[in-house]
């Protein structure tokens, strides 16, 4: 039998594998693992339960000390039954190239996080946008940073996010900026008259800096309206454009309706070109 | 007949290849093949059937032993043949960085999972919002996560995505936030009256915050209606925004069925140019 | 003559290139590949025929073979012309690291396939939904996963998606899933009463779990309807939404045109502008 | 002059890089270059002419000749002006590193037709669908494999493709697969009559199945239609459903045109709302 | 108890792990984080508040010094407790391999920046335009670039998009620039006196250049207009050219408005195929 | 002012940068760059002009001649004030792995050009199509092929995407192709009256082949029209489908003229739901 | 204090970290980075100013002095406090990793273009299309390549885009090229009537070629219109084909006008199903 046991399978550097060695291994790790998830179950629904710590962290906790269990014991039992680590070299390079590779987004997360600190691209309270999302920086981590939107959710939104691409921060700026809105109206209006009109809303609005002054672009002859922009400037507003375009439009729509300018349906031309005659016997 | 078994085809170091060799290897490879999948087809089919375990993790040990035993037998080929492994080193740097960069997606995921137990962007319990997903986590393990969405579909997400993409957590902030419903009446309404209406909705809506307020802005001169965007702050429904929508939009469709405030359909405006003159003989 | 075949053209490290070596290296190499393509035809076409092997096999065996003679026969010949392999040494690495890049989406799908085994995320016989995919599993083997969807097309699919991205197991969870079924309805209609035959719809199929109960949620005003969604909970028909969804759309049909509820059309509101006064002379 | 010519501009290693050497360099590479295209030239044109080997194949043959001319030649000036080619090691191994990378998509595929192979998962003579192609398996070679589909184009799909991506094989099933044809009808119809018709058509067409049975949903509440799926199960027509779909669409046409079953064109409710009344004076 | 304290569980190199060695290293590591962390709110929050530092900087220096502690101090841990780092080559060279990953795509931006510098394809004081951004270059520093449009929002733009992608940059060229407007005109319009019209009109445009002259192209037969484009050359209004657009519109409309030239509604032919005969007793 | 000069900077290995050093340096690097542009512009301007060579061509070499003057002089300067190059060993690595990465798109261009040589997916005189190009191969080079299209354009087109991606060649089948050409008819037709006109079309078509017979596939209840595909077999027409099937759609409108068979204008079923009663008195 | 300054806090190889020594490093690096800022602002302000420099280009000289100043100061003070620089062997890898990978795009654009000047696929004075942009080559330099549009804009291509993507070079080929100018009439129309009108026009063009003659294809059987093409041959307006077109198209409108052939607006059949009857009291 201890013949059997010590038939060597294989040998790198000084390390043999012998059919012994193999059946310590695996009865050693599946004690390994079942203590290991043994020792968690306890810490987390007994010992942390007693500290009133919340649900979510008592189990990270659990499974993060269960992993150091594992990880120290794998290695221990490594050791013991005198399997050389060093053996191991081309499986550990690939794994460290592994590993690395796998690093590769974190780091990249960390290290933005750090130019984020120094080069302050953003800083906590301002107010930025990147990709979709519009709001205020409220934390700046290592890894990420959280923004919440004017809705009240707040985004984790990871650092390298604000390197790779394009950020806009509103509190960098004079806090001057101009919004468009768009106003369409029908064919047949004047043009001049619309202008007069959009310009003089714009004016009447307090939140609309007199200067530079607000501005109307004639835009686009579309299918079945001339289409307006409407360009004001704001200080105010520059957090919640949609809130001034809303007042503009409250006014606007009111105007139109005592000035008789037409904000027209979509407009069709017909030509009937068979069939009437049937209507006519 | 020796002399032709131990024509070497080539050397590389101490190692050569006969042609004696290459028919022992070829043999002792094939019955090791058909041995391991003997051994695998007696454990799922006869052994573990015993046991009464489940067919997929019946299947799943016996490839997982029919894997060790071919591995482990190749390389006890390769020894007893005198095969030094160590000769094959720019073989084995060449699998190593293909194992390494196979491994970059996992290894990702596995760290990605350890930096989500400390940093704890997501818990256990918690409501979250990642890509397309919506719903509550109810396993977080090294390589994924599992979350369980309002249709009680569980989705396995890998661990990767919490890290390297924008993450929604409703669990932490103060679970105040506001939703945006849009609703569109005809242009002859008034908007003021509209604006009203839909604020006594909001209000009447006991599962609506009063403070913030609720609020009503005009969005749009839409092609055939103009378009309002009801906000409404809540804390109770941040799970299922849609069941408050659904309550708000019963309410207002009756509200508006009262008031004679029409919803229009799509408009159109005919000029008819051509043929309406056969119509009159 | 025989100083022109001794002519160097170049030496890396001790073997030098001649002339000579040249023209014996063509011819070699020549006569290599036309020798292993006339095995591998006669293997094909003679040999393996009589053992009535299907033809694919039969091919793929062929160019293995080939491949085999191949390579093994340009090792040889470059081993009796004297040159030493070791002199290619960087080639030799760009090699390397250019198959093991190739090596990369192989091997991350073996690892994956690995981590299915031990991680169980899918295991045979589990309905699984992976990015277009809805199937069956009804093979694990090293690199790919095949899949058989309702329709009995089977597909194979690498199984690095499993580890990759987002994966249904509808087989995790109690299978108490909730569908959603939209209905549209006329505006002339009362979204109550709607809400109240689509319950009773859902109440009188048996396959519809009483509790969770069913559900409708008043959804969107749309252009020509309003929108509902009928929400309920099976356990029976997880695998075939689709034919839930067909008998609850046959009863609905029926009952909404016992209670003259109207699906509607699309509408259109016409404003004849010009042209009408041309229809009276 | 001789002083001016052996200045050395700079040395690495062993090596200097003298004015002389310089010239001498040019004047020996501009002239490899004119002998080997003055060699491919009278190869292709002359040479190869005699022989009647196809256009294509002959300047293939040249460019390759011409490029091992001119590759030996550059190693064997560098080697006659002493220049030890170990001193450009930093650049070898850049220039490894390049090569390695671009080998990477290329060995990927030749790893990829190994696999195939080995694996099997598509065979020569099989019918199978990968990305946007589906056809017949007529080579499948080292780096490609050549697909022939219905039409008799044959496209040369990079073998990796069968590797990354999801592959459908239908040979490797029974060959009982169920197909899906949409059919819409009136929203004036029965529901029922037209499940009833649907499957009577298919169970008059002899190349369906009849077990598993045809099948009939009611799949939507169309714009201007009910959509029904007729789901049939065939083994003769797997390769071919656009034939089997046009034999059930002629006899669907058919029936419903003898049954007074209306396929609807697309609907509008109209709701003239100002304008009518001018015309009536 | 010394005895417990002092097992090993593995050793790397000379290093070893002991149980006692564990908990010293866990305790002192806890220590570390926790002082740190309180270092760093009393700079924040007591000593640079003082100084009158804004908010948002206070809290970035706050974090850098708290990380240099780390850092520093977790060194320090190993280094009192005799742990070789160099043991840690393997994880030190897939850590190093991984920051380098990480750091990819910040060099590729500050090497970028410094291409920036030498080559000057965009200086400050630019106009230029780079994917969707369209403004002036007011800052250039290492990492990005900052471009203020003319809406007078600033966008930071990282680097590499300067060096990866199309830069148009109109301060380059002699910044005689031509813009295409489109025009549509109904079929019934005679196509020459439209194109007289558009060129009178850019004529009397004061900011057009006279040489080169401006244009009209014949563009498209489109559905229901015949649709021109105006091509006029500037040098004013190169940043502005939807101010210039707006100028000429106004007068087109005003123009065409004179001249009876009509802009056309989406047109449509009728023919009425059923129905009408009901219409007629 | 000699001790200022000797000022040791920092020192690698065995070079140490003094402040003199340092501005001969830069003076050296100044005069080289002035230089190398002076000598560029006289061999462009004056003596390449003398040769009568394309000015194209010329600044090509002007350039070539100018980068080999700045490369050696830089390495010449270095040389001369003692640096050794070595020195900078990781910078040199880095730039190594830099220009390797540089290079892998432009080697992976290399390489597939070599396997186009050898393998021959494509040939000089072949007509392919891939990704978008449709054209006949002109010129395969090392790094790209020439493509002209039907419209006479040639494209350049680099080798790898011969070998990435699906390539199909029409001259490696029979040349025996199916196309594929869509009919629409109004739904009042009888479909086996449309089937039997198209094949006598394509049978009076000489460009068609008898065997394999055309044929006619009903595809689709479309909204308007009954969709029919007519499947023709031709030899002549590979390279120009589109020439035949404009010759047999003058033959298939000029027949289904005589024939009375409407391809239909789009459809619209009309409801007047509102408003009608208006229109009588 | 001088046992507190002296407290090693780590070592890596011979140098070891002492807080005195953290100390002086802090203070020395701040009064780097003020000083070179200082000498920074003072050049571009004061002595760059006399000089007439253009203000964007002193700013980079002045960032460029900056940033050597920061470099060889860093360096410099890291030798004068014996931080031996060999010792961050680890950390330099892994920078030297980074910036080789941050440099691979750079090197791509640099290598591309001495591919560009050696291949010379494009050439200044070349009239070339890529991607989006179709314009004149005016600029070659190391790393971009400058095109002028048709309408003046000059736009900066990075080289490597002429390597990695299809170019169409409009100067390479004989500058003989066929346009495609698609043409709609109405159904009622005569398809041989309408292709002799348009090659009569295509002929009295004096711009398009006899020889290839002009052709016209039946290319589509539209909703509303016969769709032809008009494919004609130039040599003359191969930079401005929208030139020819509009020419061509001008005078189509005119004979089609003369001839009467019409240009169909959208076409729609309508079926009054029901409310006809209302019509008709």
């Amino acid at each position: 039998f201890n013949d059997l046991m010590s038939v060597k399978l294989f040998s790198i550097g000084d390390s043999s594998l012998t059919i012994g060695l193999l059946i310590t291994l695996i009865i050693s790790v599946t004690i390994l693992f079942l203590l290991s998830e043994w020792i968690r179950r306890v810490l987390v629904n007994r010992v942390l339960k007693r500290y009133r710590i919340e649900r979510g962290t008592r189990q990270s906790v659990g499974i993060i000390v269960k992993y150091i269990l594992v990880i120290a014991g794998l290695f221990s039992i490594m050791q013991t039954n005198g399997i050389d680590l060093s053996a191991f070299g081309i499986l550990a390079g690939a794994l460290g190239v592994g590993i690395g590779f796998g690093l590769q987004n974190i780091t990249n997360n960390f290290i933005s996080g750090l130019i984020i600190l120094f080069e302050q691209p953003i800083k906590i309270g301002d107010r930025i946008e990147v990709g979709d999302i519009n709001g205020d920086v409220i934390k700046i981590s290592a890894r990420s940073t959280t923004v919440v939107t004017n809705d009240n959710i707040s985004v984790i939104i990871p650092n390298s996010q604000f390197i790779d691409s394009q950020v806009i921060n509103w509190s960098h700026n004079d806090r001057k900026v101009r919004f468009n809105f768009p106003v369409g109206v029908s064919y047949k209006e004047n043009p001049e008259k619309v202008k007069k009109i959009l310009l003089e809303v714009a004016d009447q609005n307090e939140h609309i800096l007199k200067t530079p002054a607000p501005d109307v672009l004639f835009d686009e002859f579309d299918d079945s309206s001339l289409n307006f922009i409407l360009r004001v400037w704001t200080s105010e507003y520059v957090n919640k454009p949609r809130v001034l375009k809303s007042q503009l439009y409250f006014e606007i729509f009111r105007r139109f309706g005592e000035e008789n300018i037409e904000i027209p349906f979509p407009q069709r031309d017909i030509h009937i070109i068979s069939g009437a005659e049937k209507l006519n016997n």
